[in-house]
């Protein structure tokens, strides 16, 4: 596996991949590794002739300097696990490569950088937006993964490829669990033993939801809930949002009818945690 | 030459050219054209392979909607320019076409698009720097050629490409004049003959201000006082903004040291004109 810093030789890299007639695969990450992005490069590794993955800490995405600075980072072991399922580069520059001094430039998607998740952290979308854009003038795939865990994120890229013509595929992938349901998330690191099964709520709220709107339930208000007296059942757990709404412009609906997205976000002690599920 | 009016058939154009190893040049303009552009289009051919043109009048640059209205369009004549000069592609999208039902995307820069033109036009480098990012996209080009008249048009693209890494080269091409010394605008075509004659006094401001610093003035208050007697000494002609600053930062300067852009804008009649020189 090559690594590369530079924003100039991973272009370099890039387009002489492409002049090839190959096909480029890239799963951009914040590194700490698990299998939920490997599931990423995996995929990416089996649709294309080669795999790029970056590890950058976006700073501008964070919107608490507190959350950026305890942000779990494990360099050696990402090397080891991505070398091992074939990545082909790792891209991984520093912040002053990525911002240098001067920069300016932000790119604002609009509405569906607004609920959910945008809503609570002021800024968080424009600042993923603009990383992944460059990151994609940087790496020049012609697909991209990401991990549905990040629902809202998957929305706010897909709106901005298509919006901004990138030529780029971008692929939204099934969040990756644990064997107890808990979703896959570099934060799960941060949880102690007993926050770590307080969290299991979130699943199992999930899977209630899909329970009764199967039953022929559809009215929003009653899935939230039931899912909300799930969530509040366990000790410690403080709800940041519970929402039904529409999986691609992410408006809330009254009614479940169609494809429906249910996303939550809890704080379980100091760490926040967040799920979703397609209802359909 | 060849016409393209949807994105996807002007990628796969694009992409086809660069994987044969042809280098795209690029040259964005609004159409209406004069020989400002003509010298940016046999830039890019003498430059490149293959040279696109875009027309596109692009309404998210407009803050007033009689300008957009009123913004002189010629599409027959425009074709035959392009022809003669051996343009590859002439790229003619329509507006549903760049801007879908559903477009929420914009990109700001930041400090550049405050002072000058973005001062007076609220919005117009936000639509400047959006459709210029999508046309990159688009276009894929190895460079673009853009006209020094819009300085700060410029200055602002530049530092898109910079901060957002798209990898490509913006050149500046100097200012095409009137033999009187008019520089060249779409928007000249609305000057009646008396204001033709009026709208001379910008290229003689810049003449007396170049022409003060030659002969040691460094002060920019008196550099902008003469400017100003200049161009008010005309009956009929409003200013908008006399600006003396860093080409790069576009930061009001006090003393002319170094590299200065002397920038202009004035209202003849009802016809807002643009101009400017570097003063070295």
């Amino acid at each position: 596996m090559k690594i590369i810093s530079h924003i100039t030789d991973m272009q370099r890299w890039s387009e002489a991949r492409r002049l090839a007639g190959k096909t480029i695969a890239f799963v951009p990450t914040m590194g700490f590794l698990h299998e939920g992005h490997l599931s990423l490069v995996r995929e990416g590794k089996k649709r294309g002739d080669v795999v790029i993955v970056s590890i950058f800490v976006n700073p501008m995405q964070f919107n608490q300097q507190a959350d950026f600075a305890t942000y779990p980072r494990s360099l050696e072991q990402d090397q080891l696990m991505l070398e091992e399922v074939g990545t082909d580069v790792l891209f991984y520059p520093n912040a002053p490569e990525i911002y240098p001094e001067g920069f300016q430039t932000a790119i604002e998607v609009d509405k569906v950088s607004q609920p959910l998740c945008g809503a609570f952290r002021p800024g968080h979308f424009r600042g993923v937006a603009t990383v992944v854009a460059k990151l994609f003038n940087i790496t020049k795939p012609h697909f991209a993964l990401f991990g549905e865990k990040d629902f809202q994120q998957c929305v706010v890229i897909k709106r901005m490829v298509k919006d901004l013509n990138f030529d780029l595929e971008v692929l939204p992938m099934p969040t990756v669990r644990e064997p107890d349901g808990l979703a896959m998330s570099s934060r799960n690191a941060r949880l102690s033993p007993t926050e770590r099964q307080t969290s299991l709520c979130l699943a199992r709220a999930l899977h209630r939801a899909q329970d009764l709107v199967a039953h022929g339930e559809r009215q929003a208000s009653s899935v939230l809930q039931a899912v909300q007296e799930i969530i509040t059942g366990e000790g410690g757990v403080r709800i940041e949002y519970i929402s039904l709404c529409h999986p691609e412009t992410l408006e809330e609906v009254a009614e479940v009818s169609g494809p429906t997205l249910l996303a939550l976000a809890v704080w379980v002690g100091d760490v926040r945690l967040i799920d979703n599920c397609v209802i359909r």
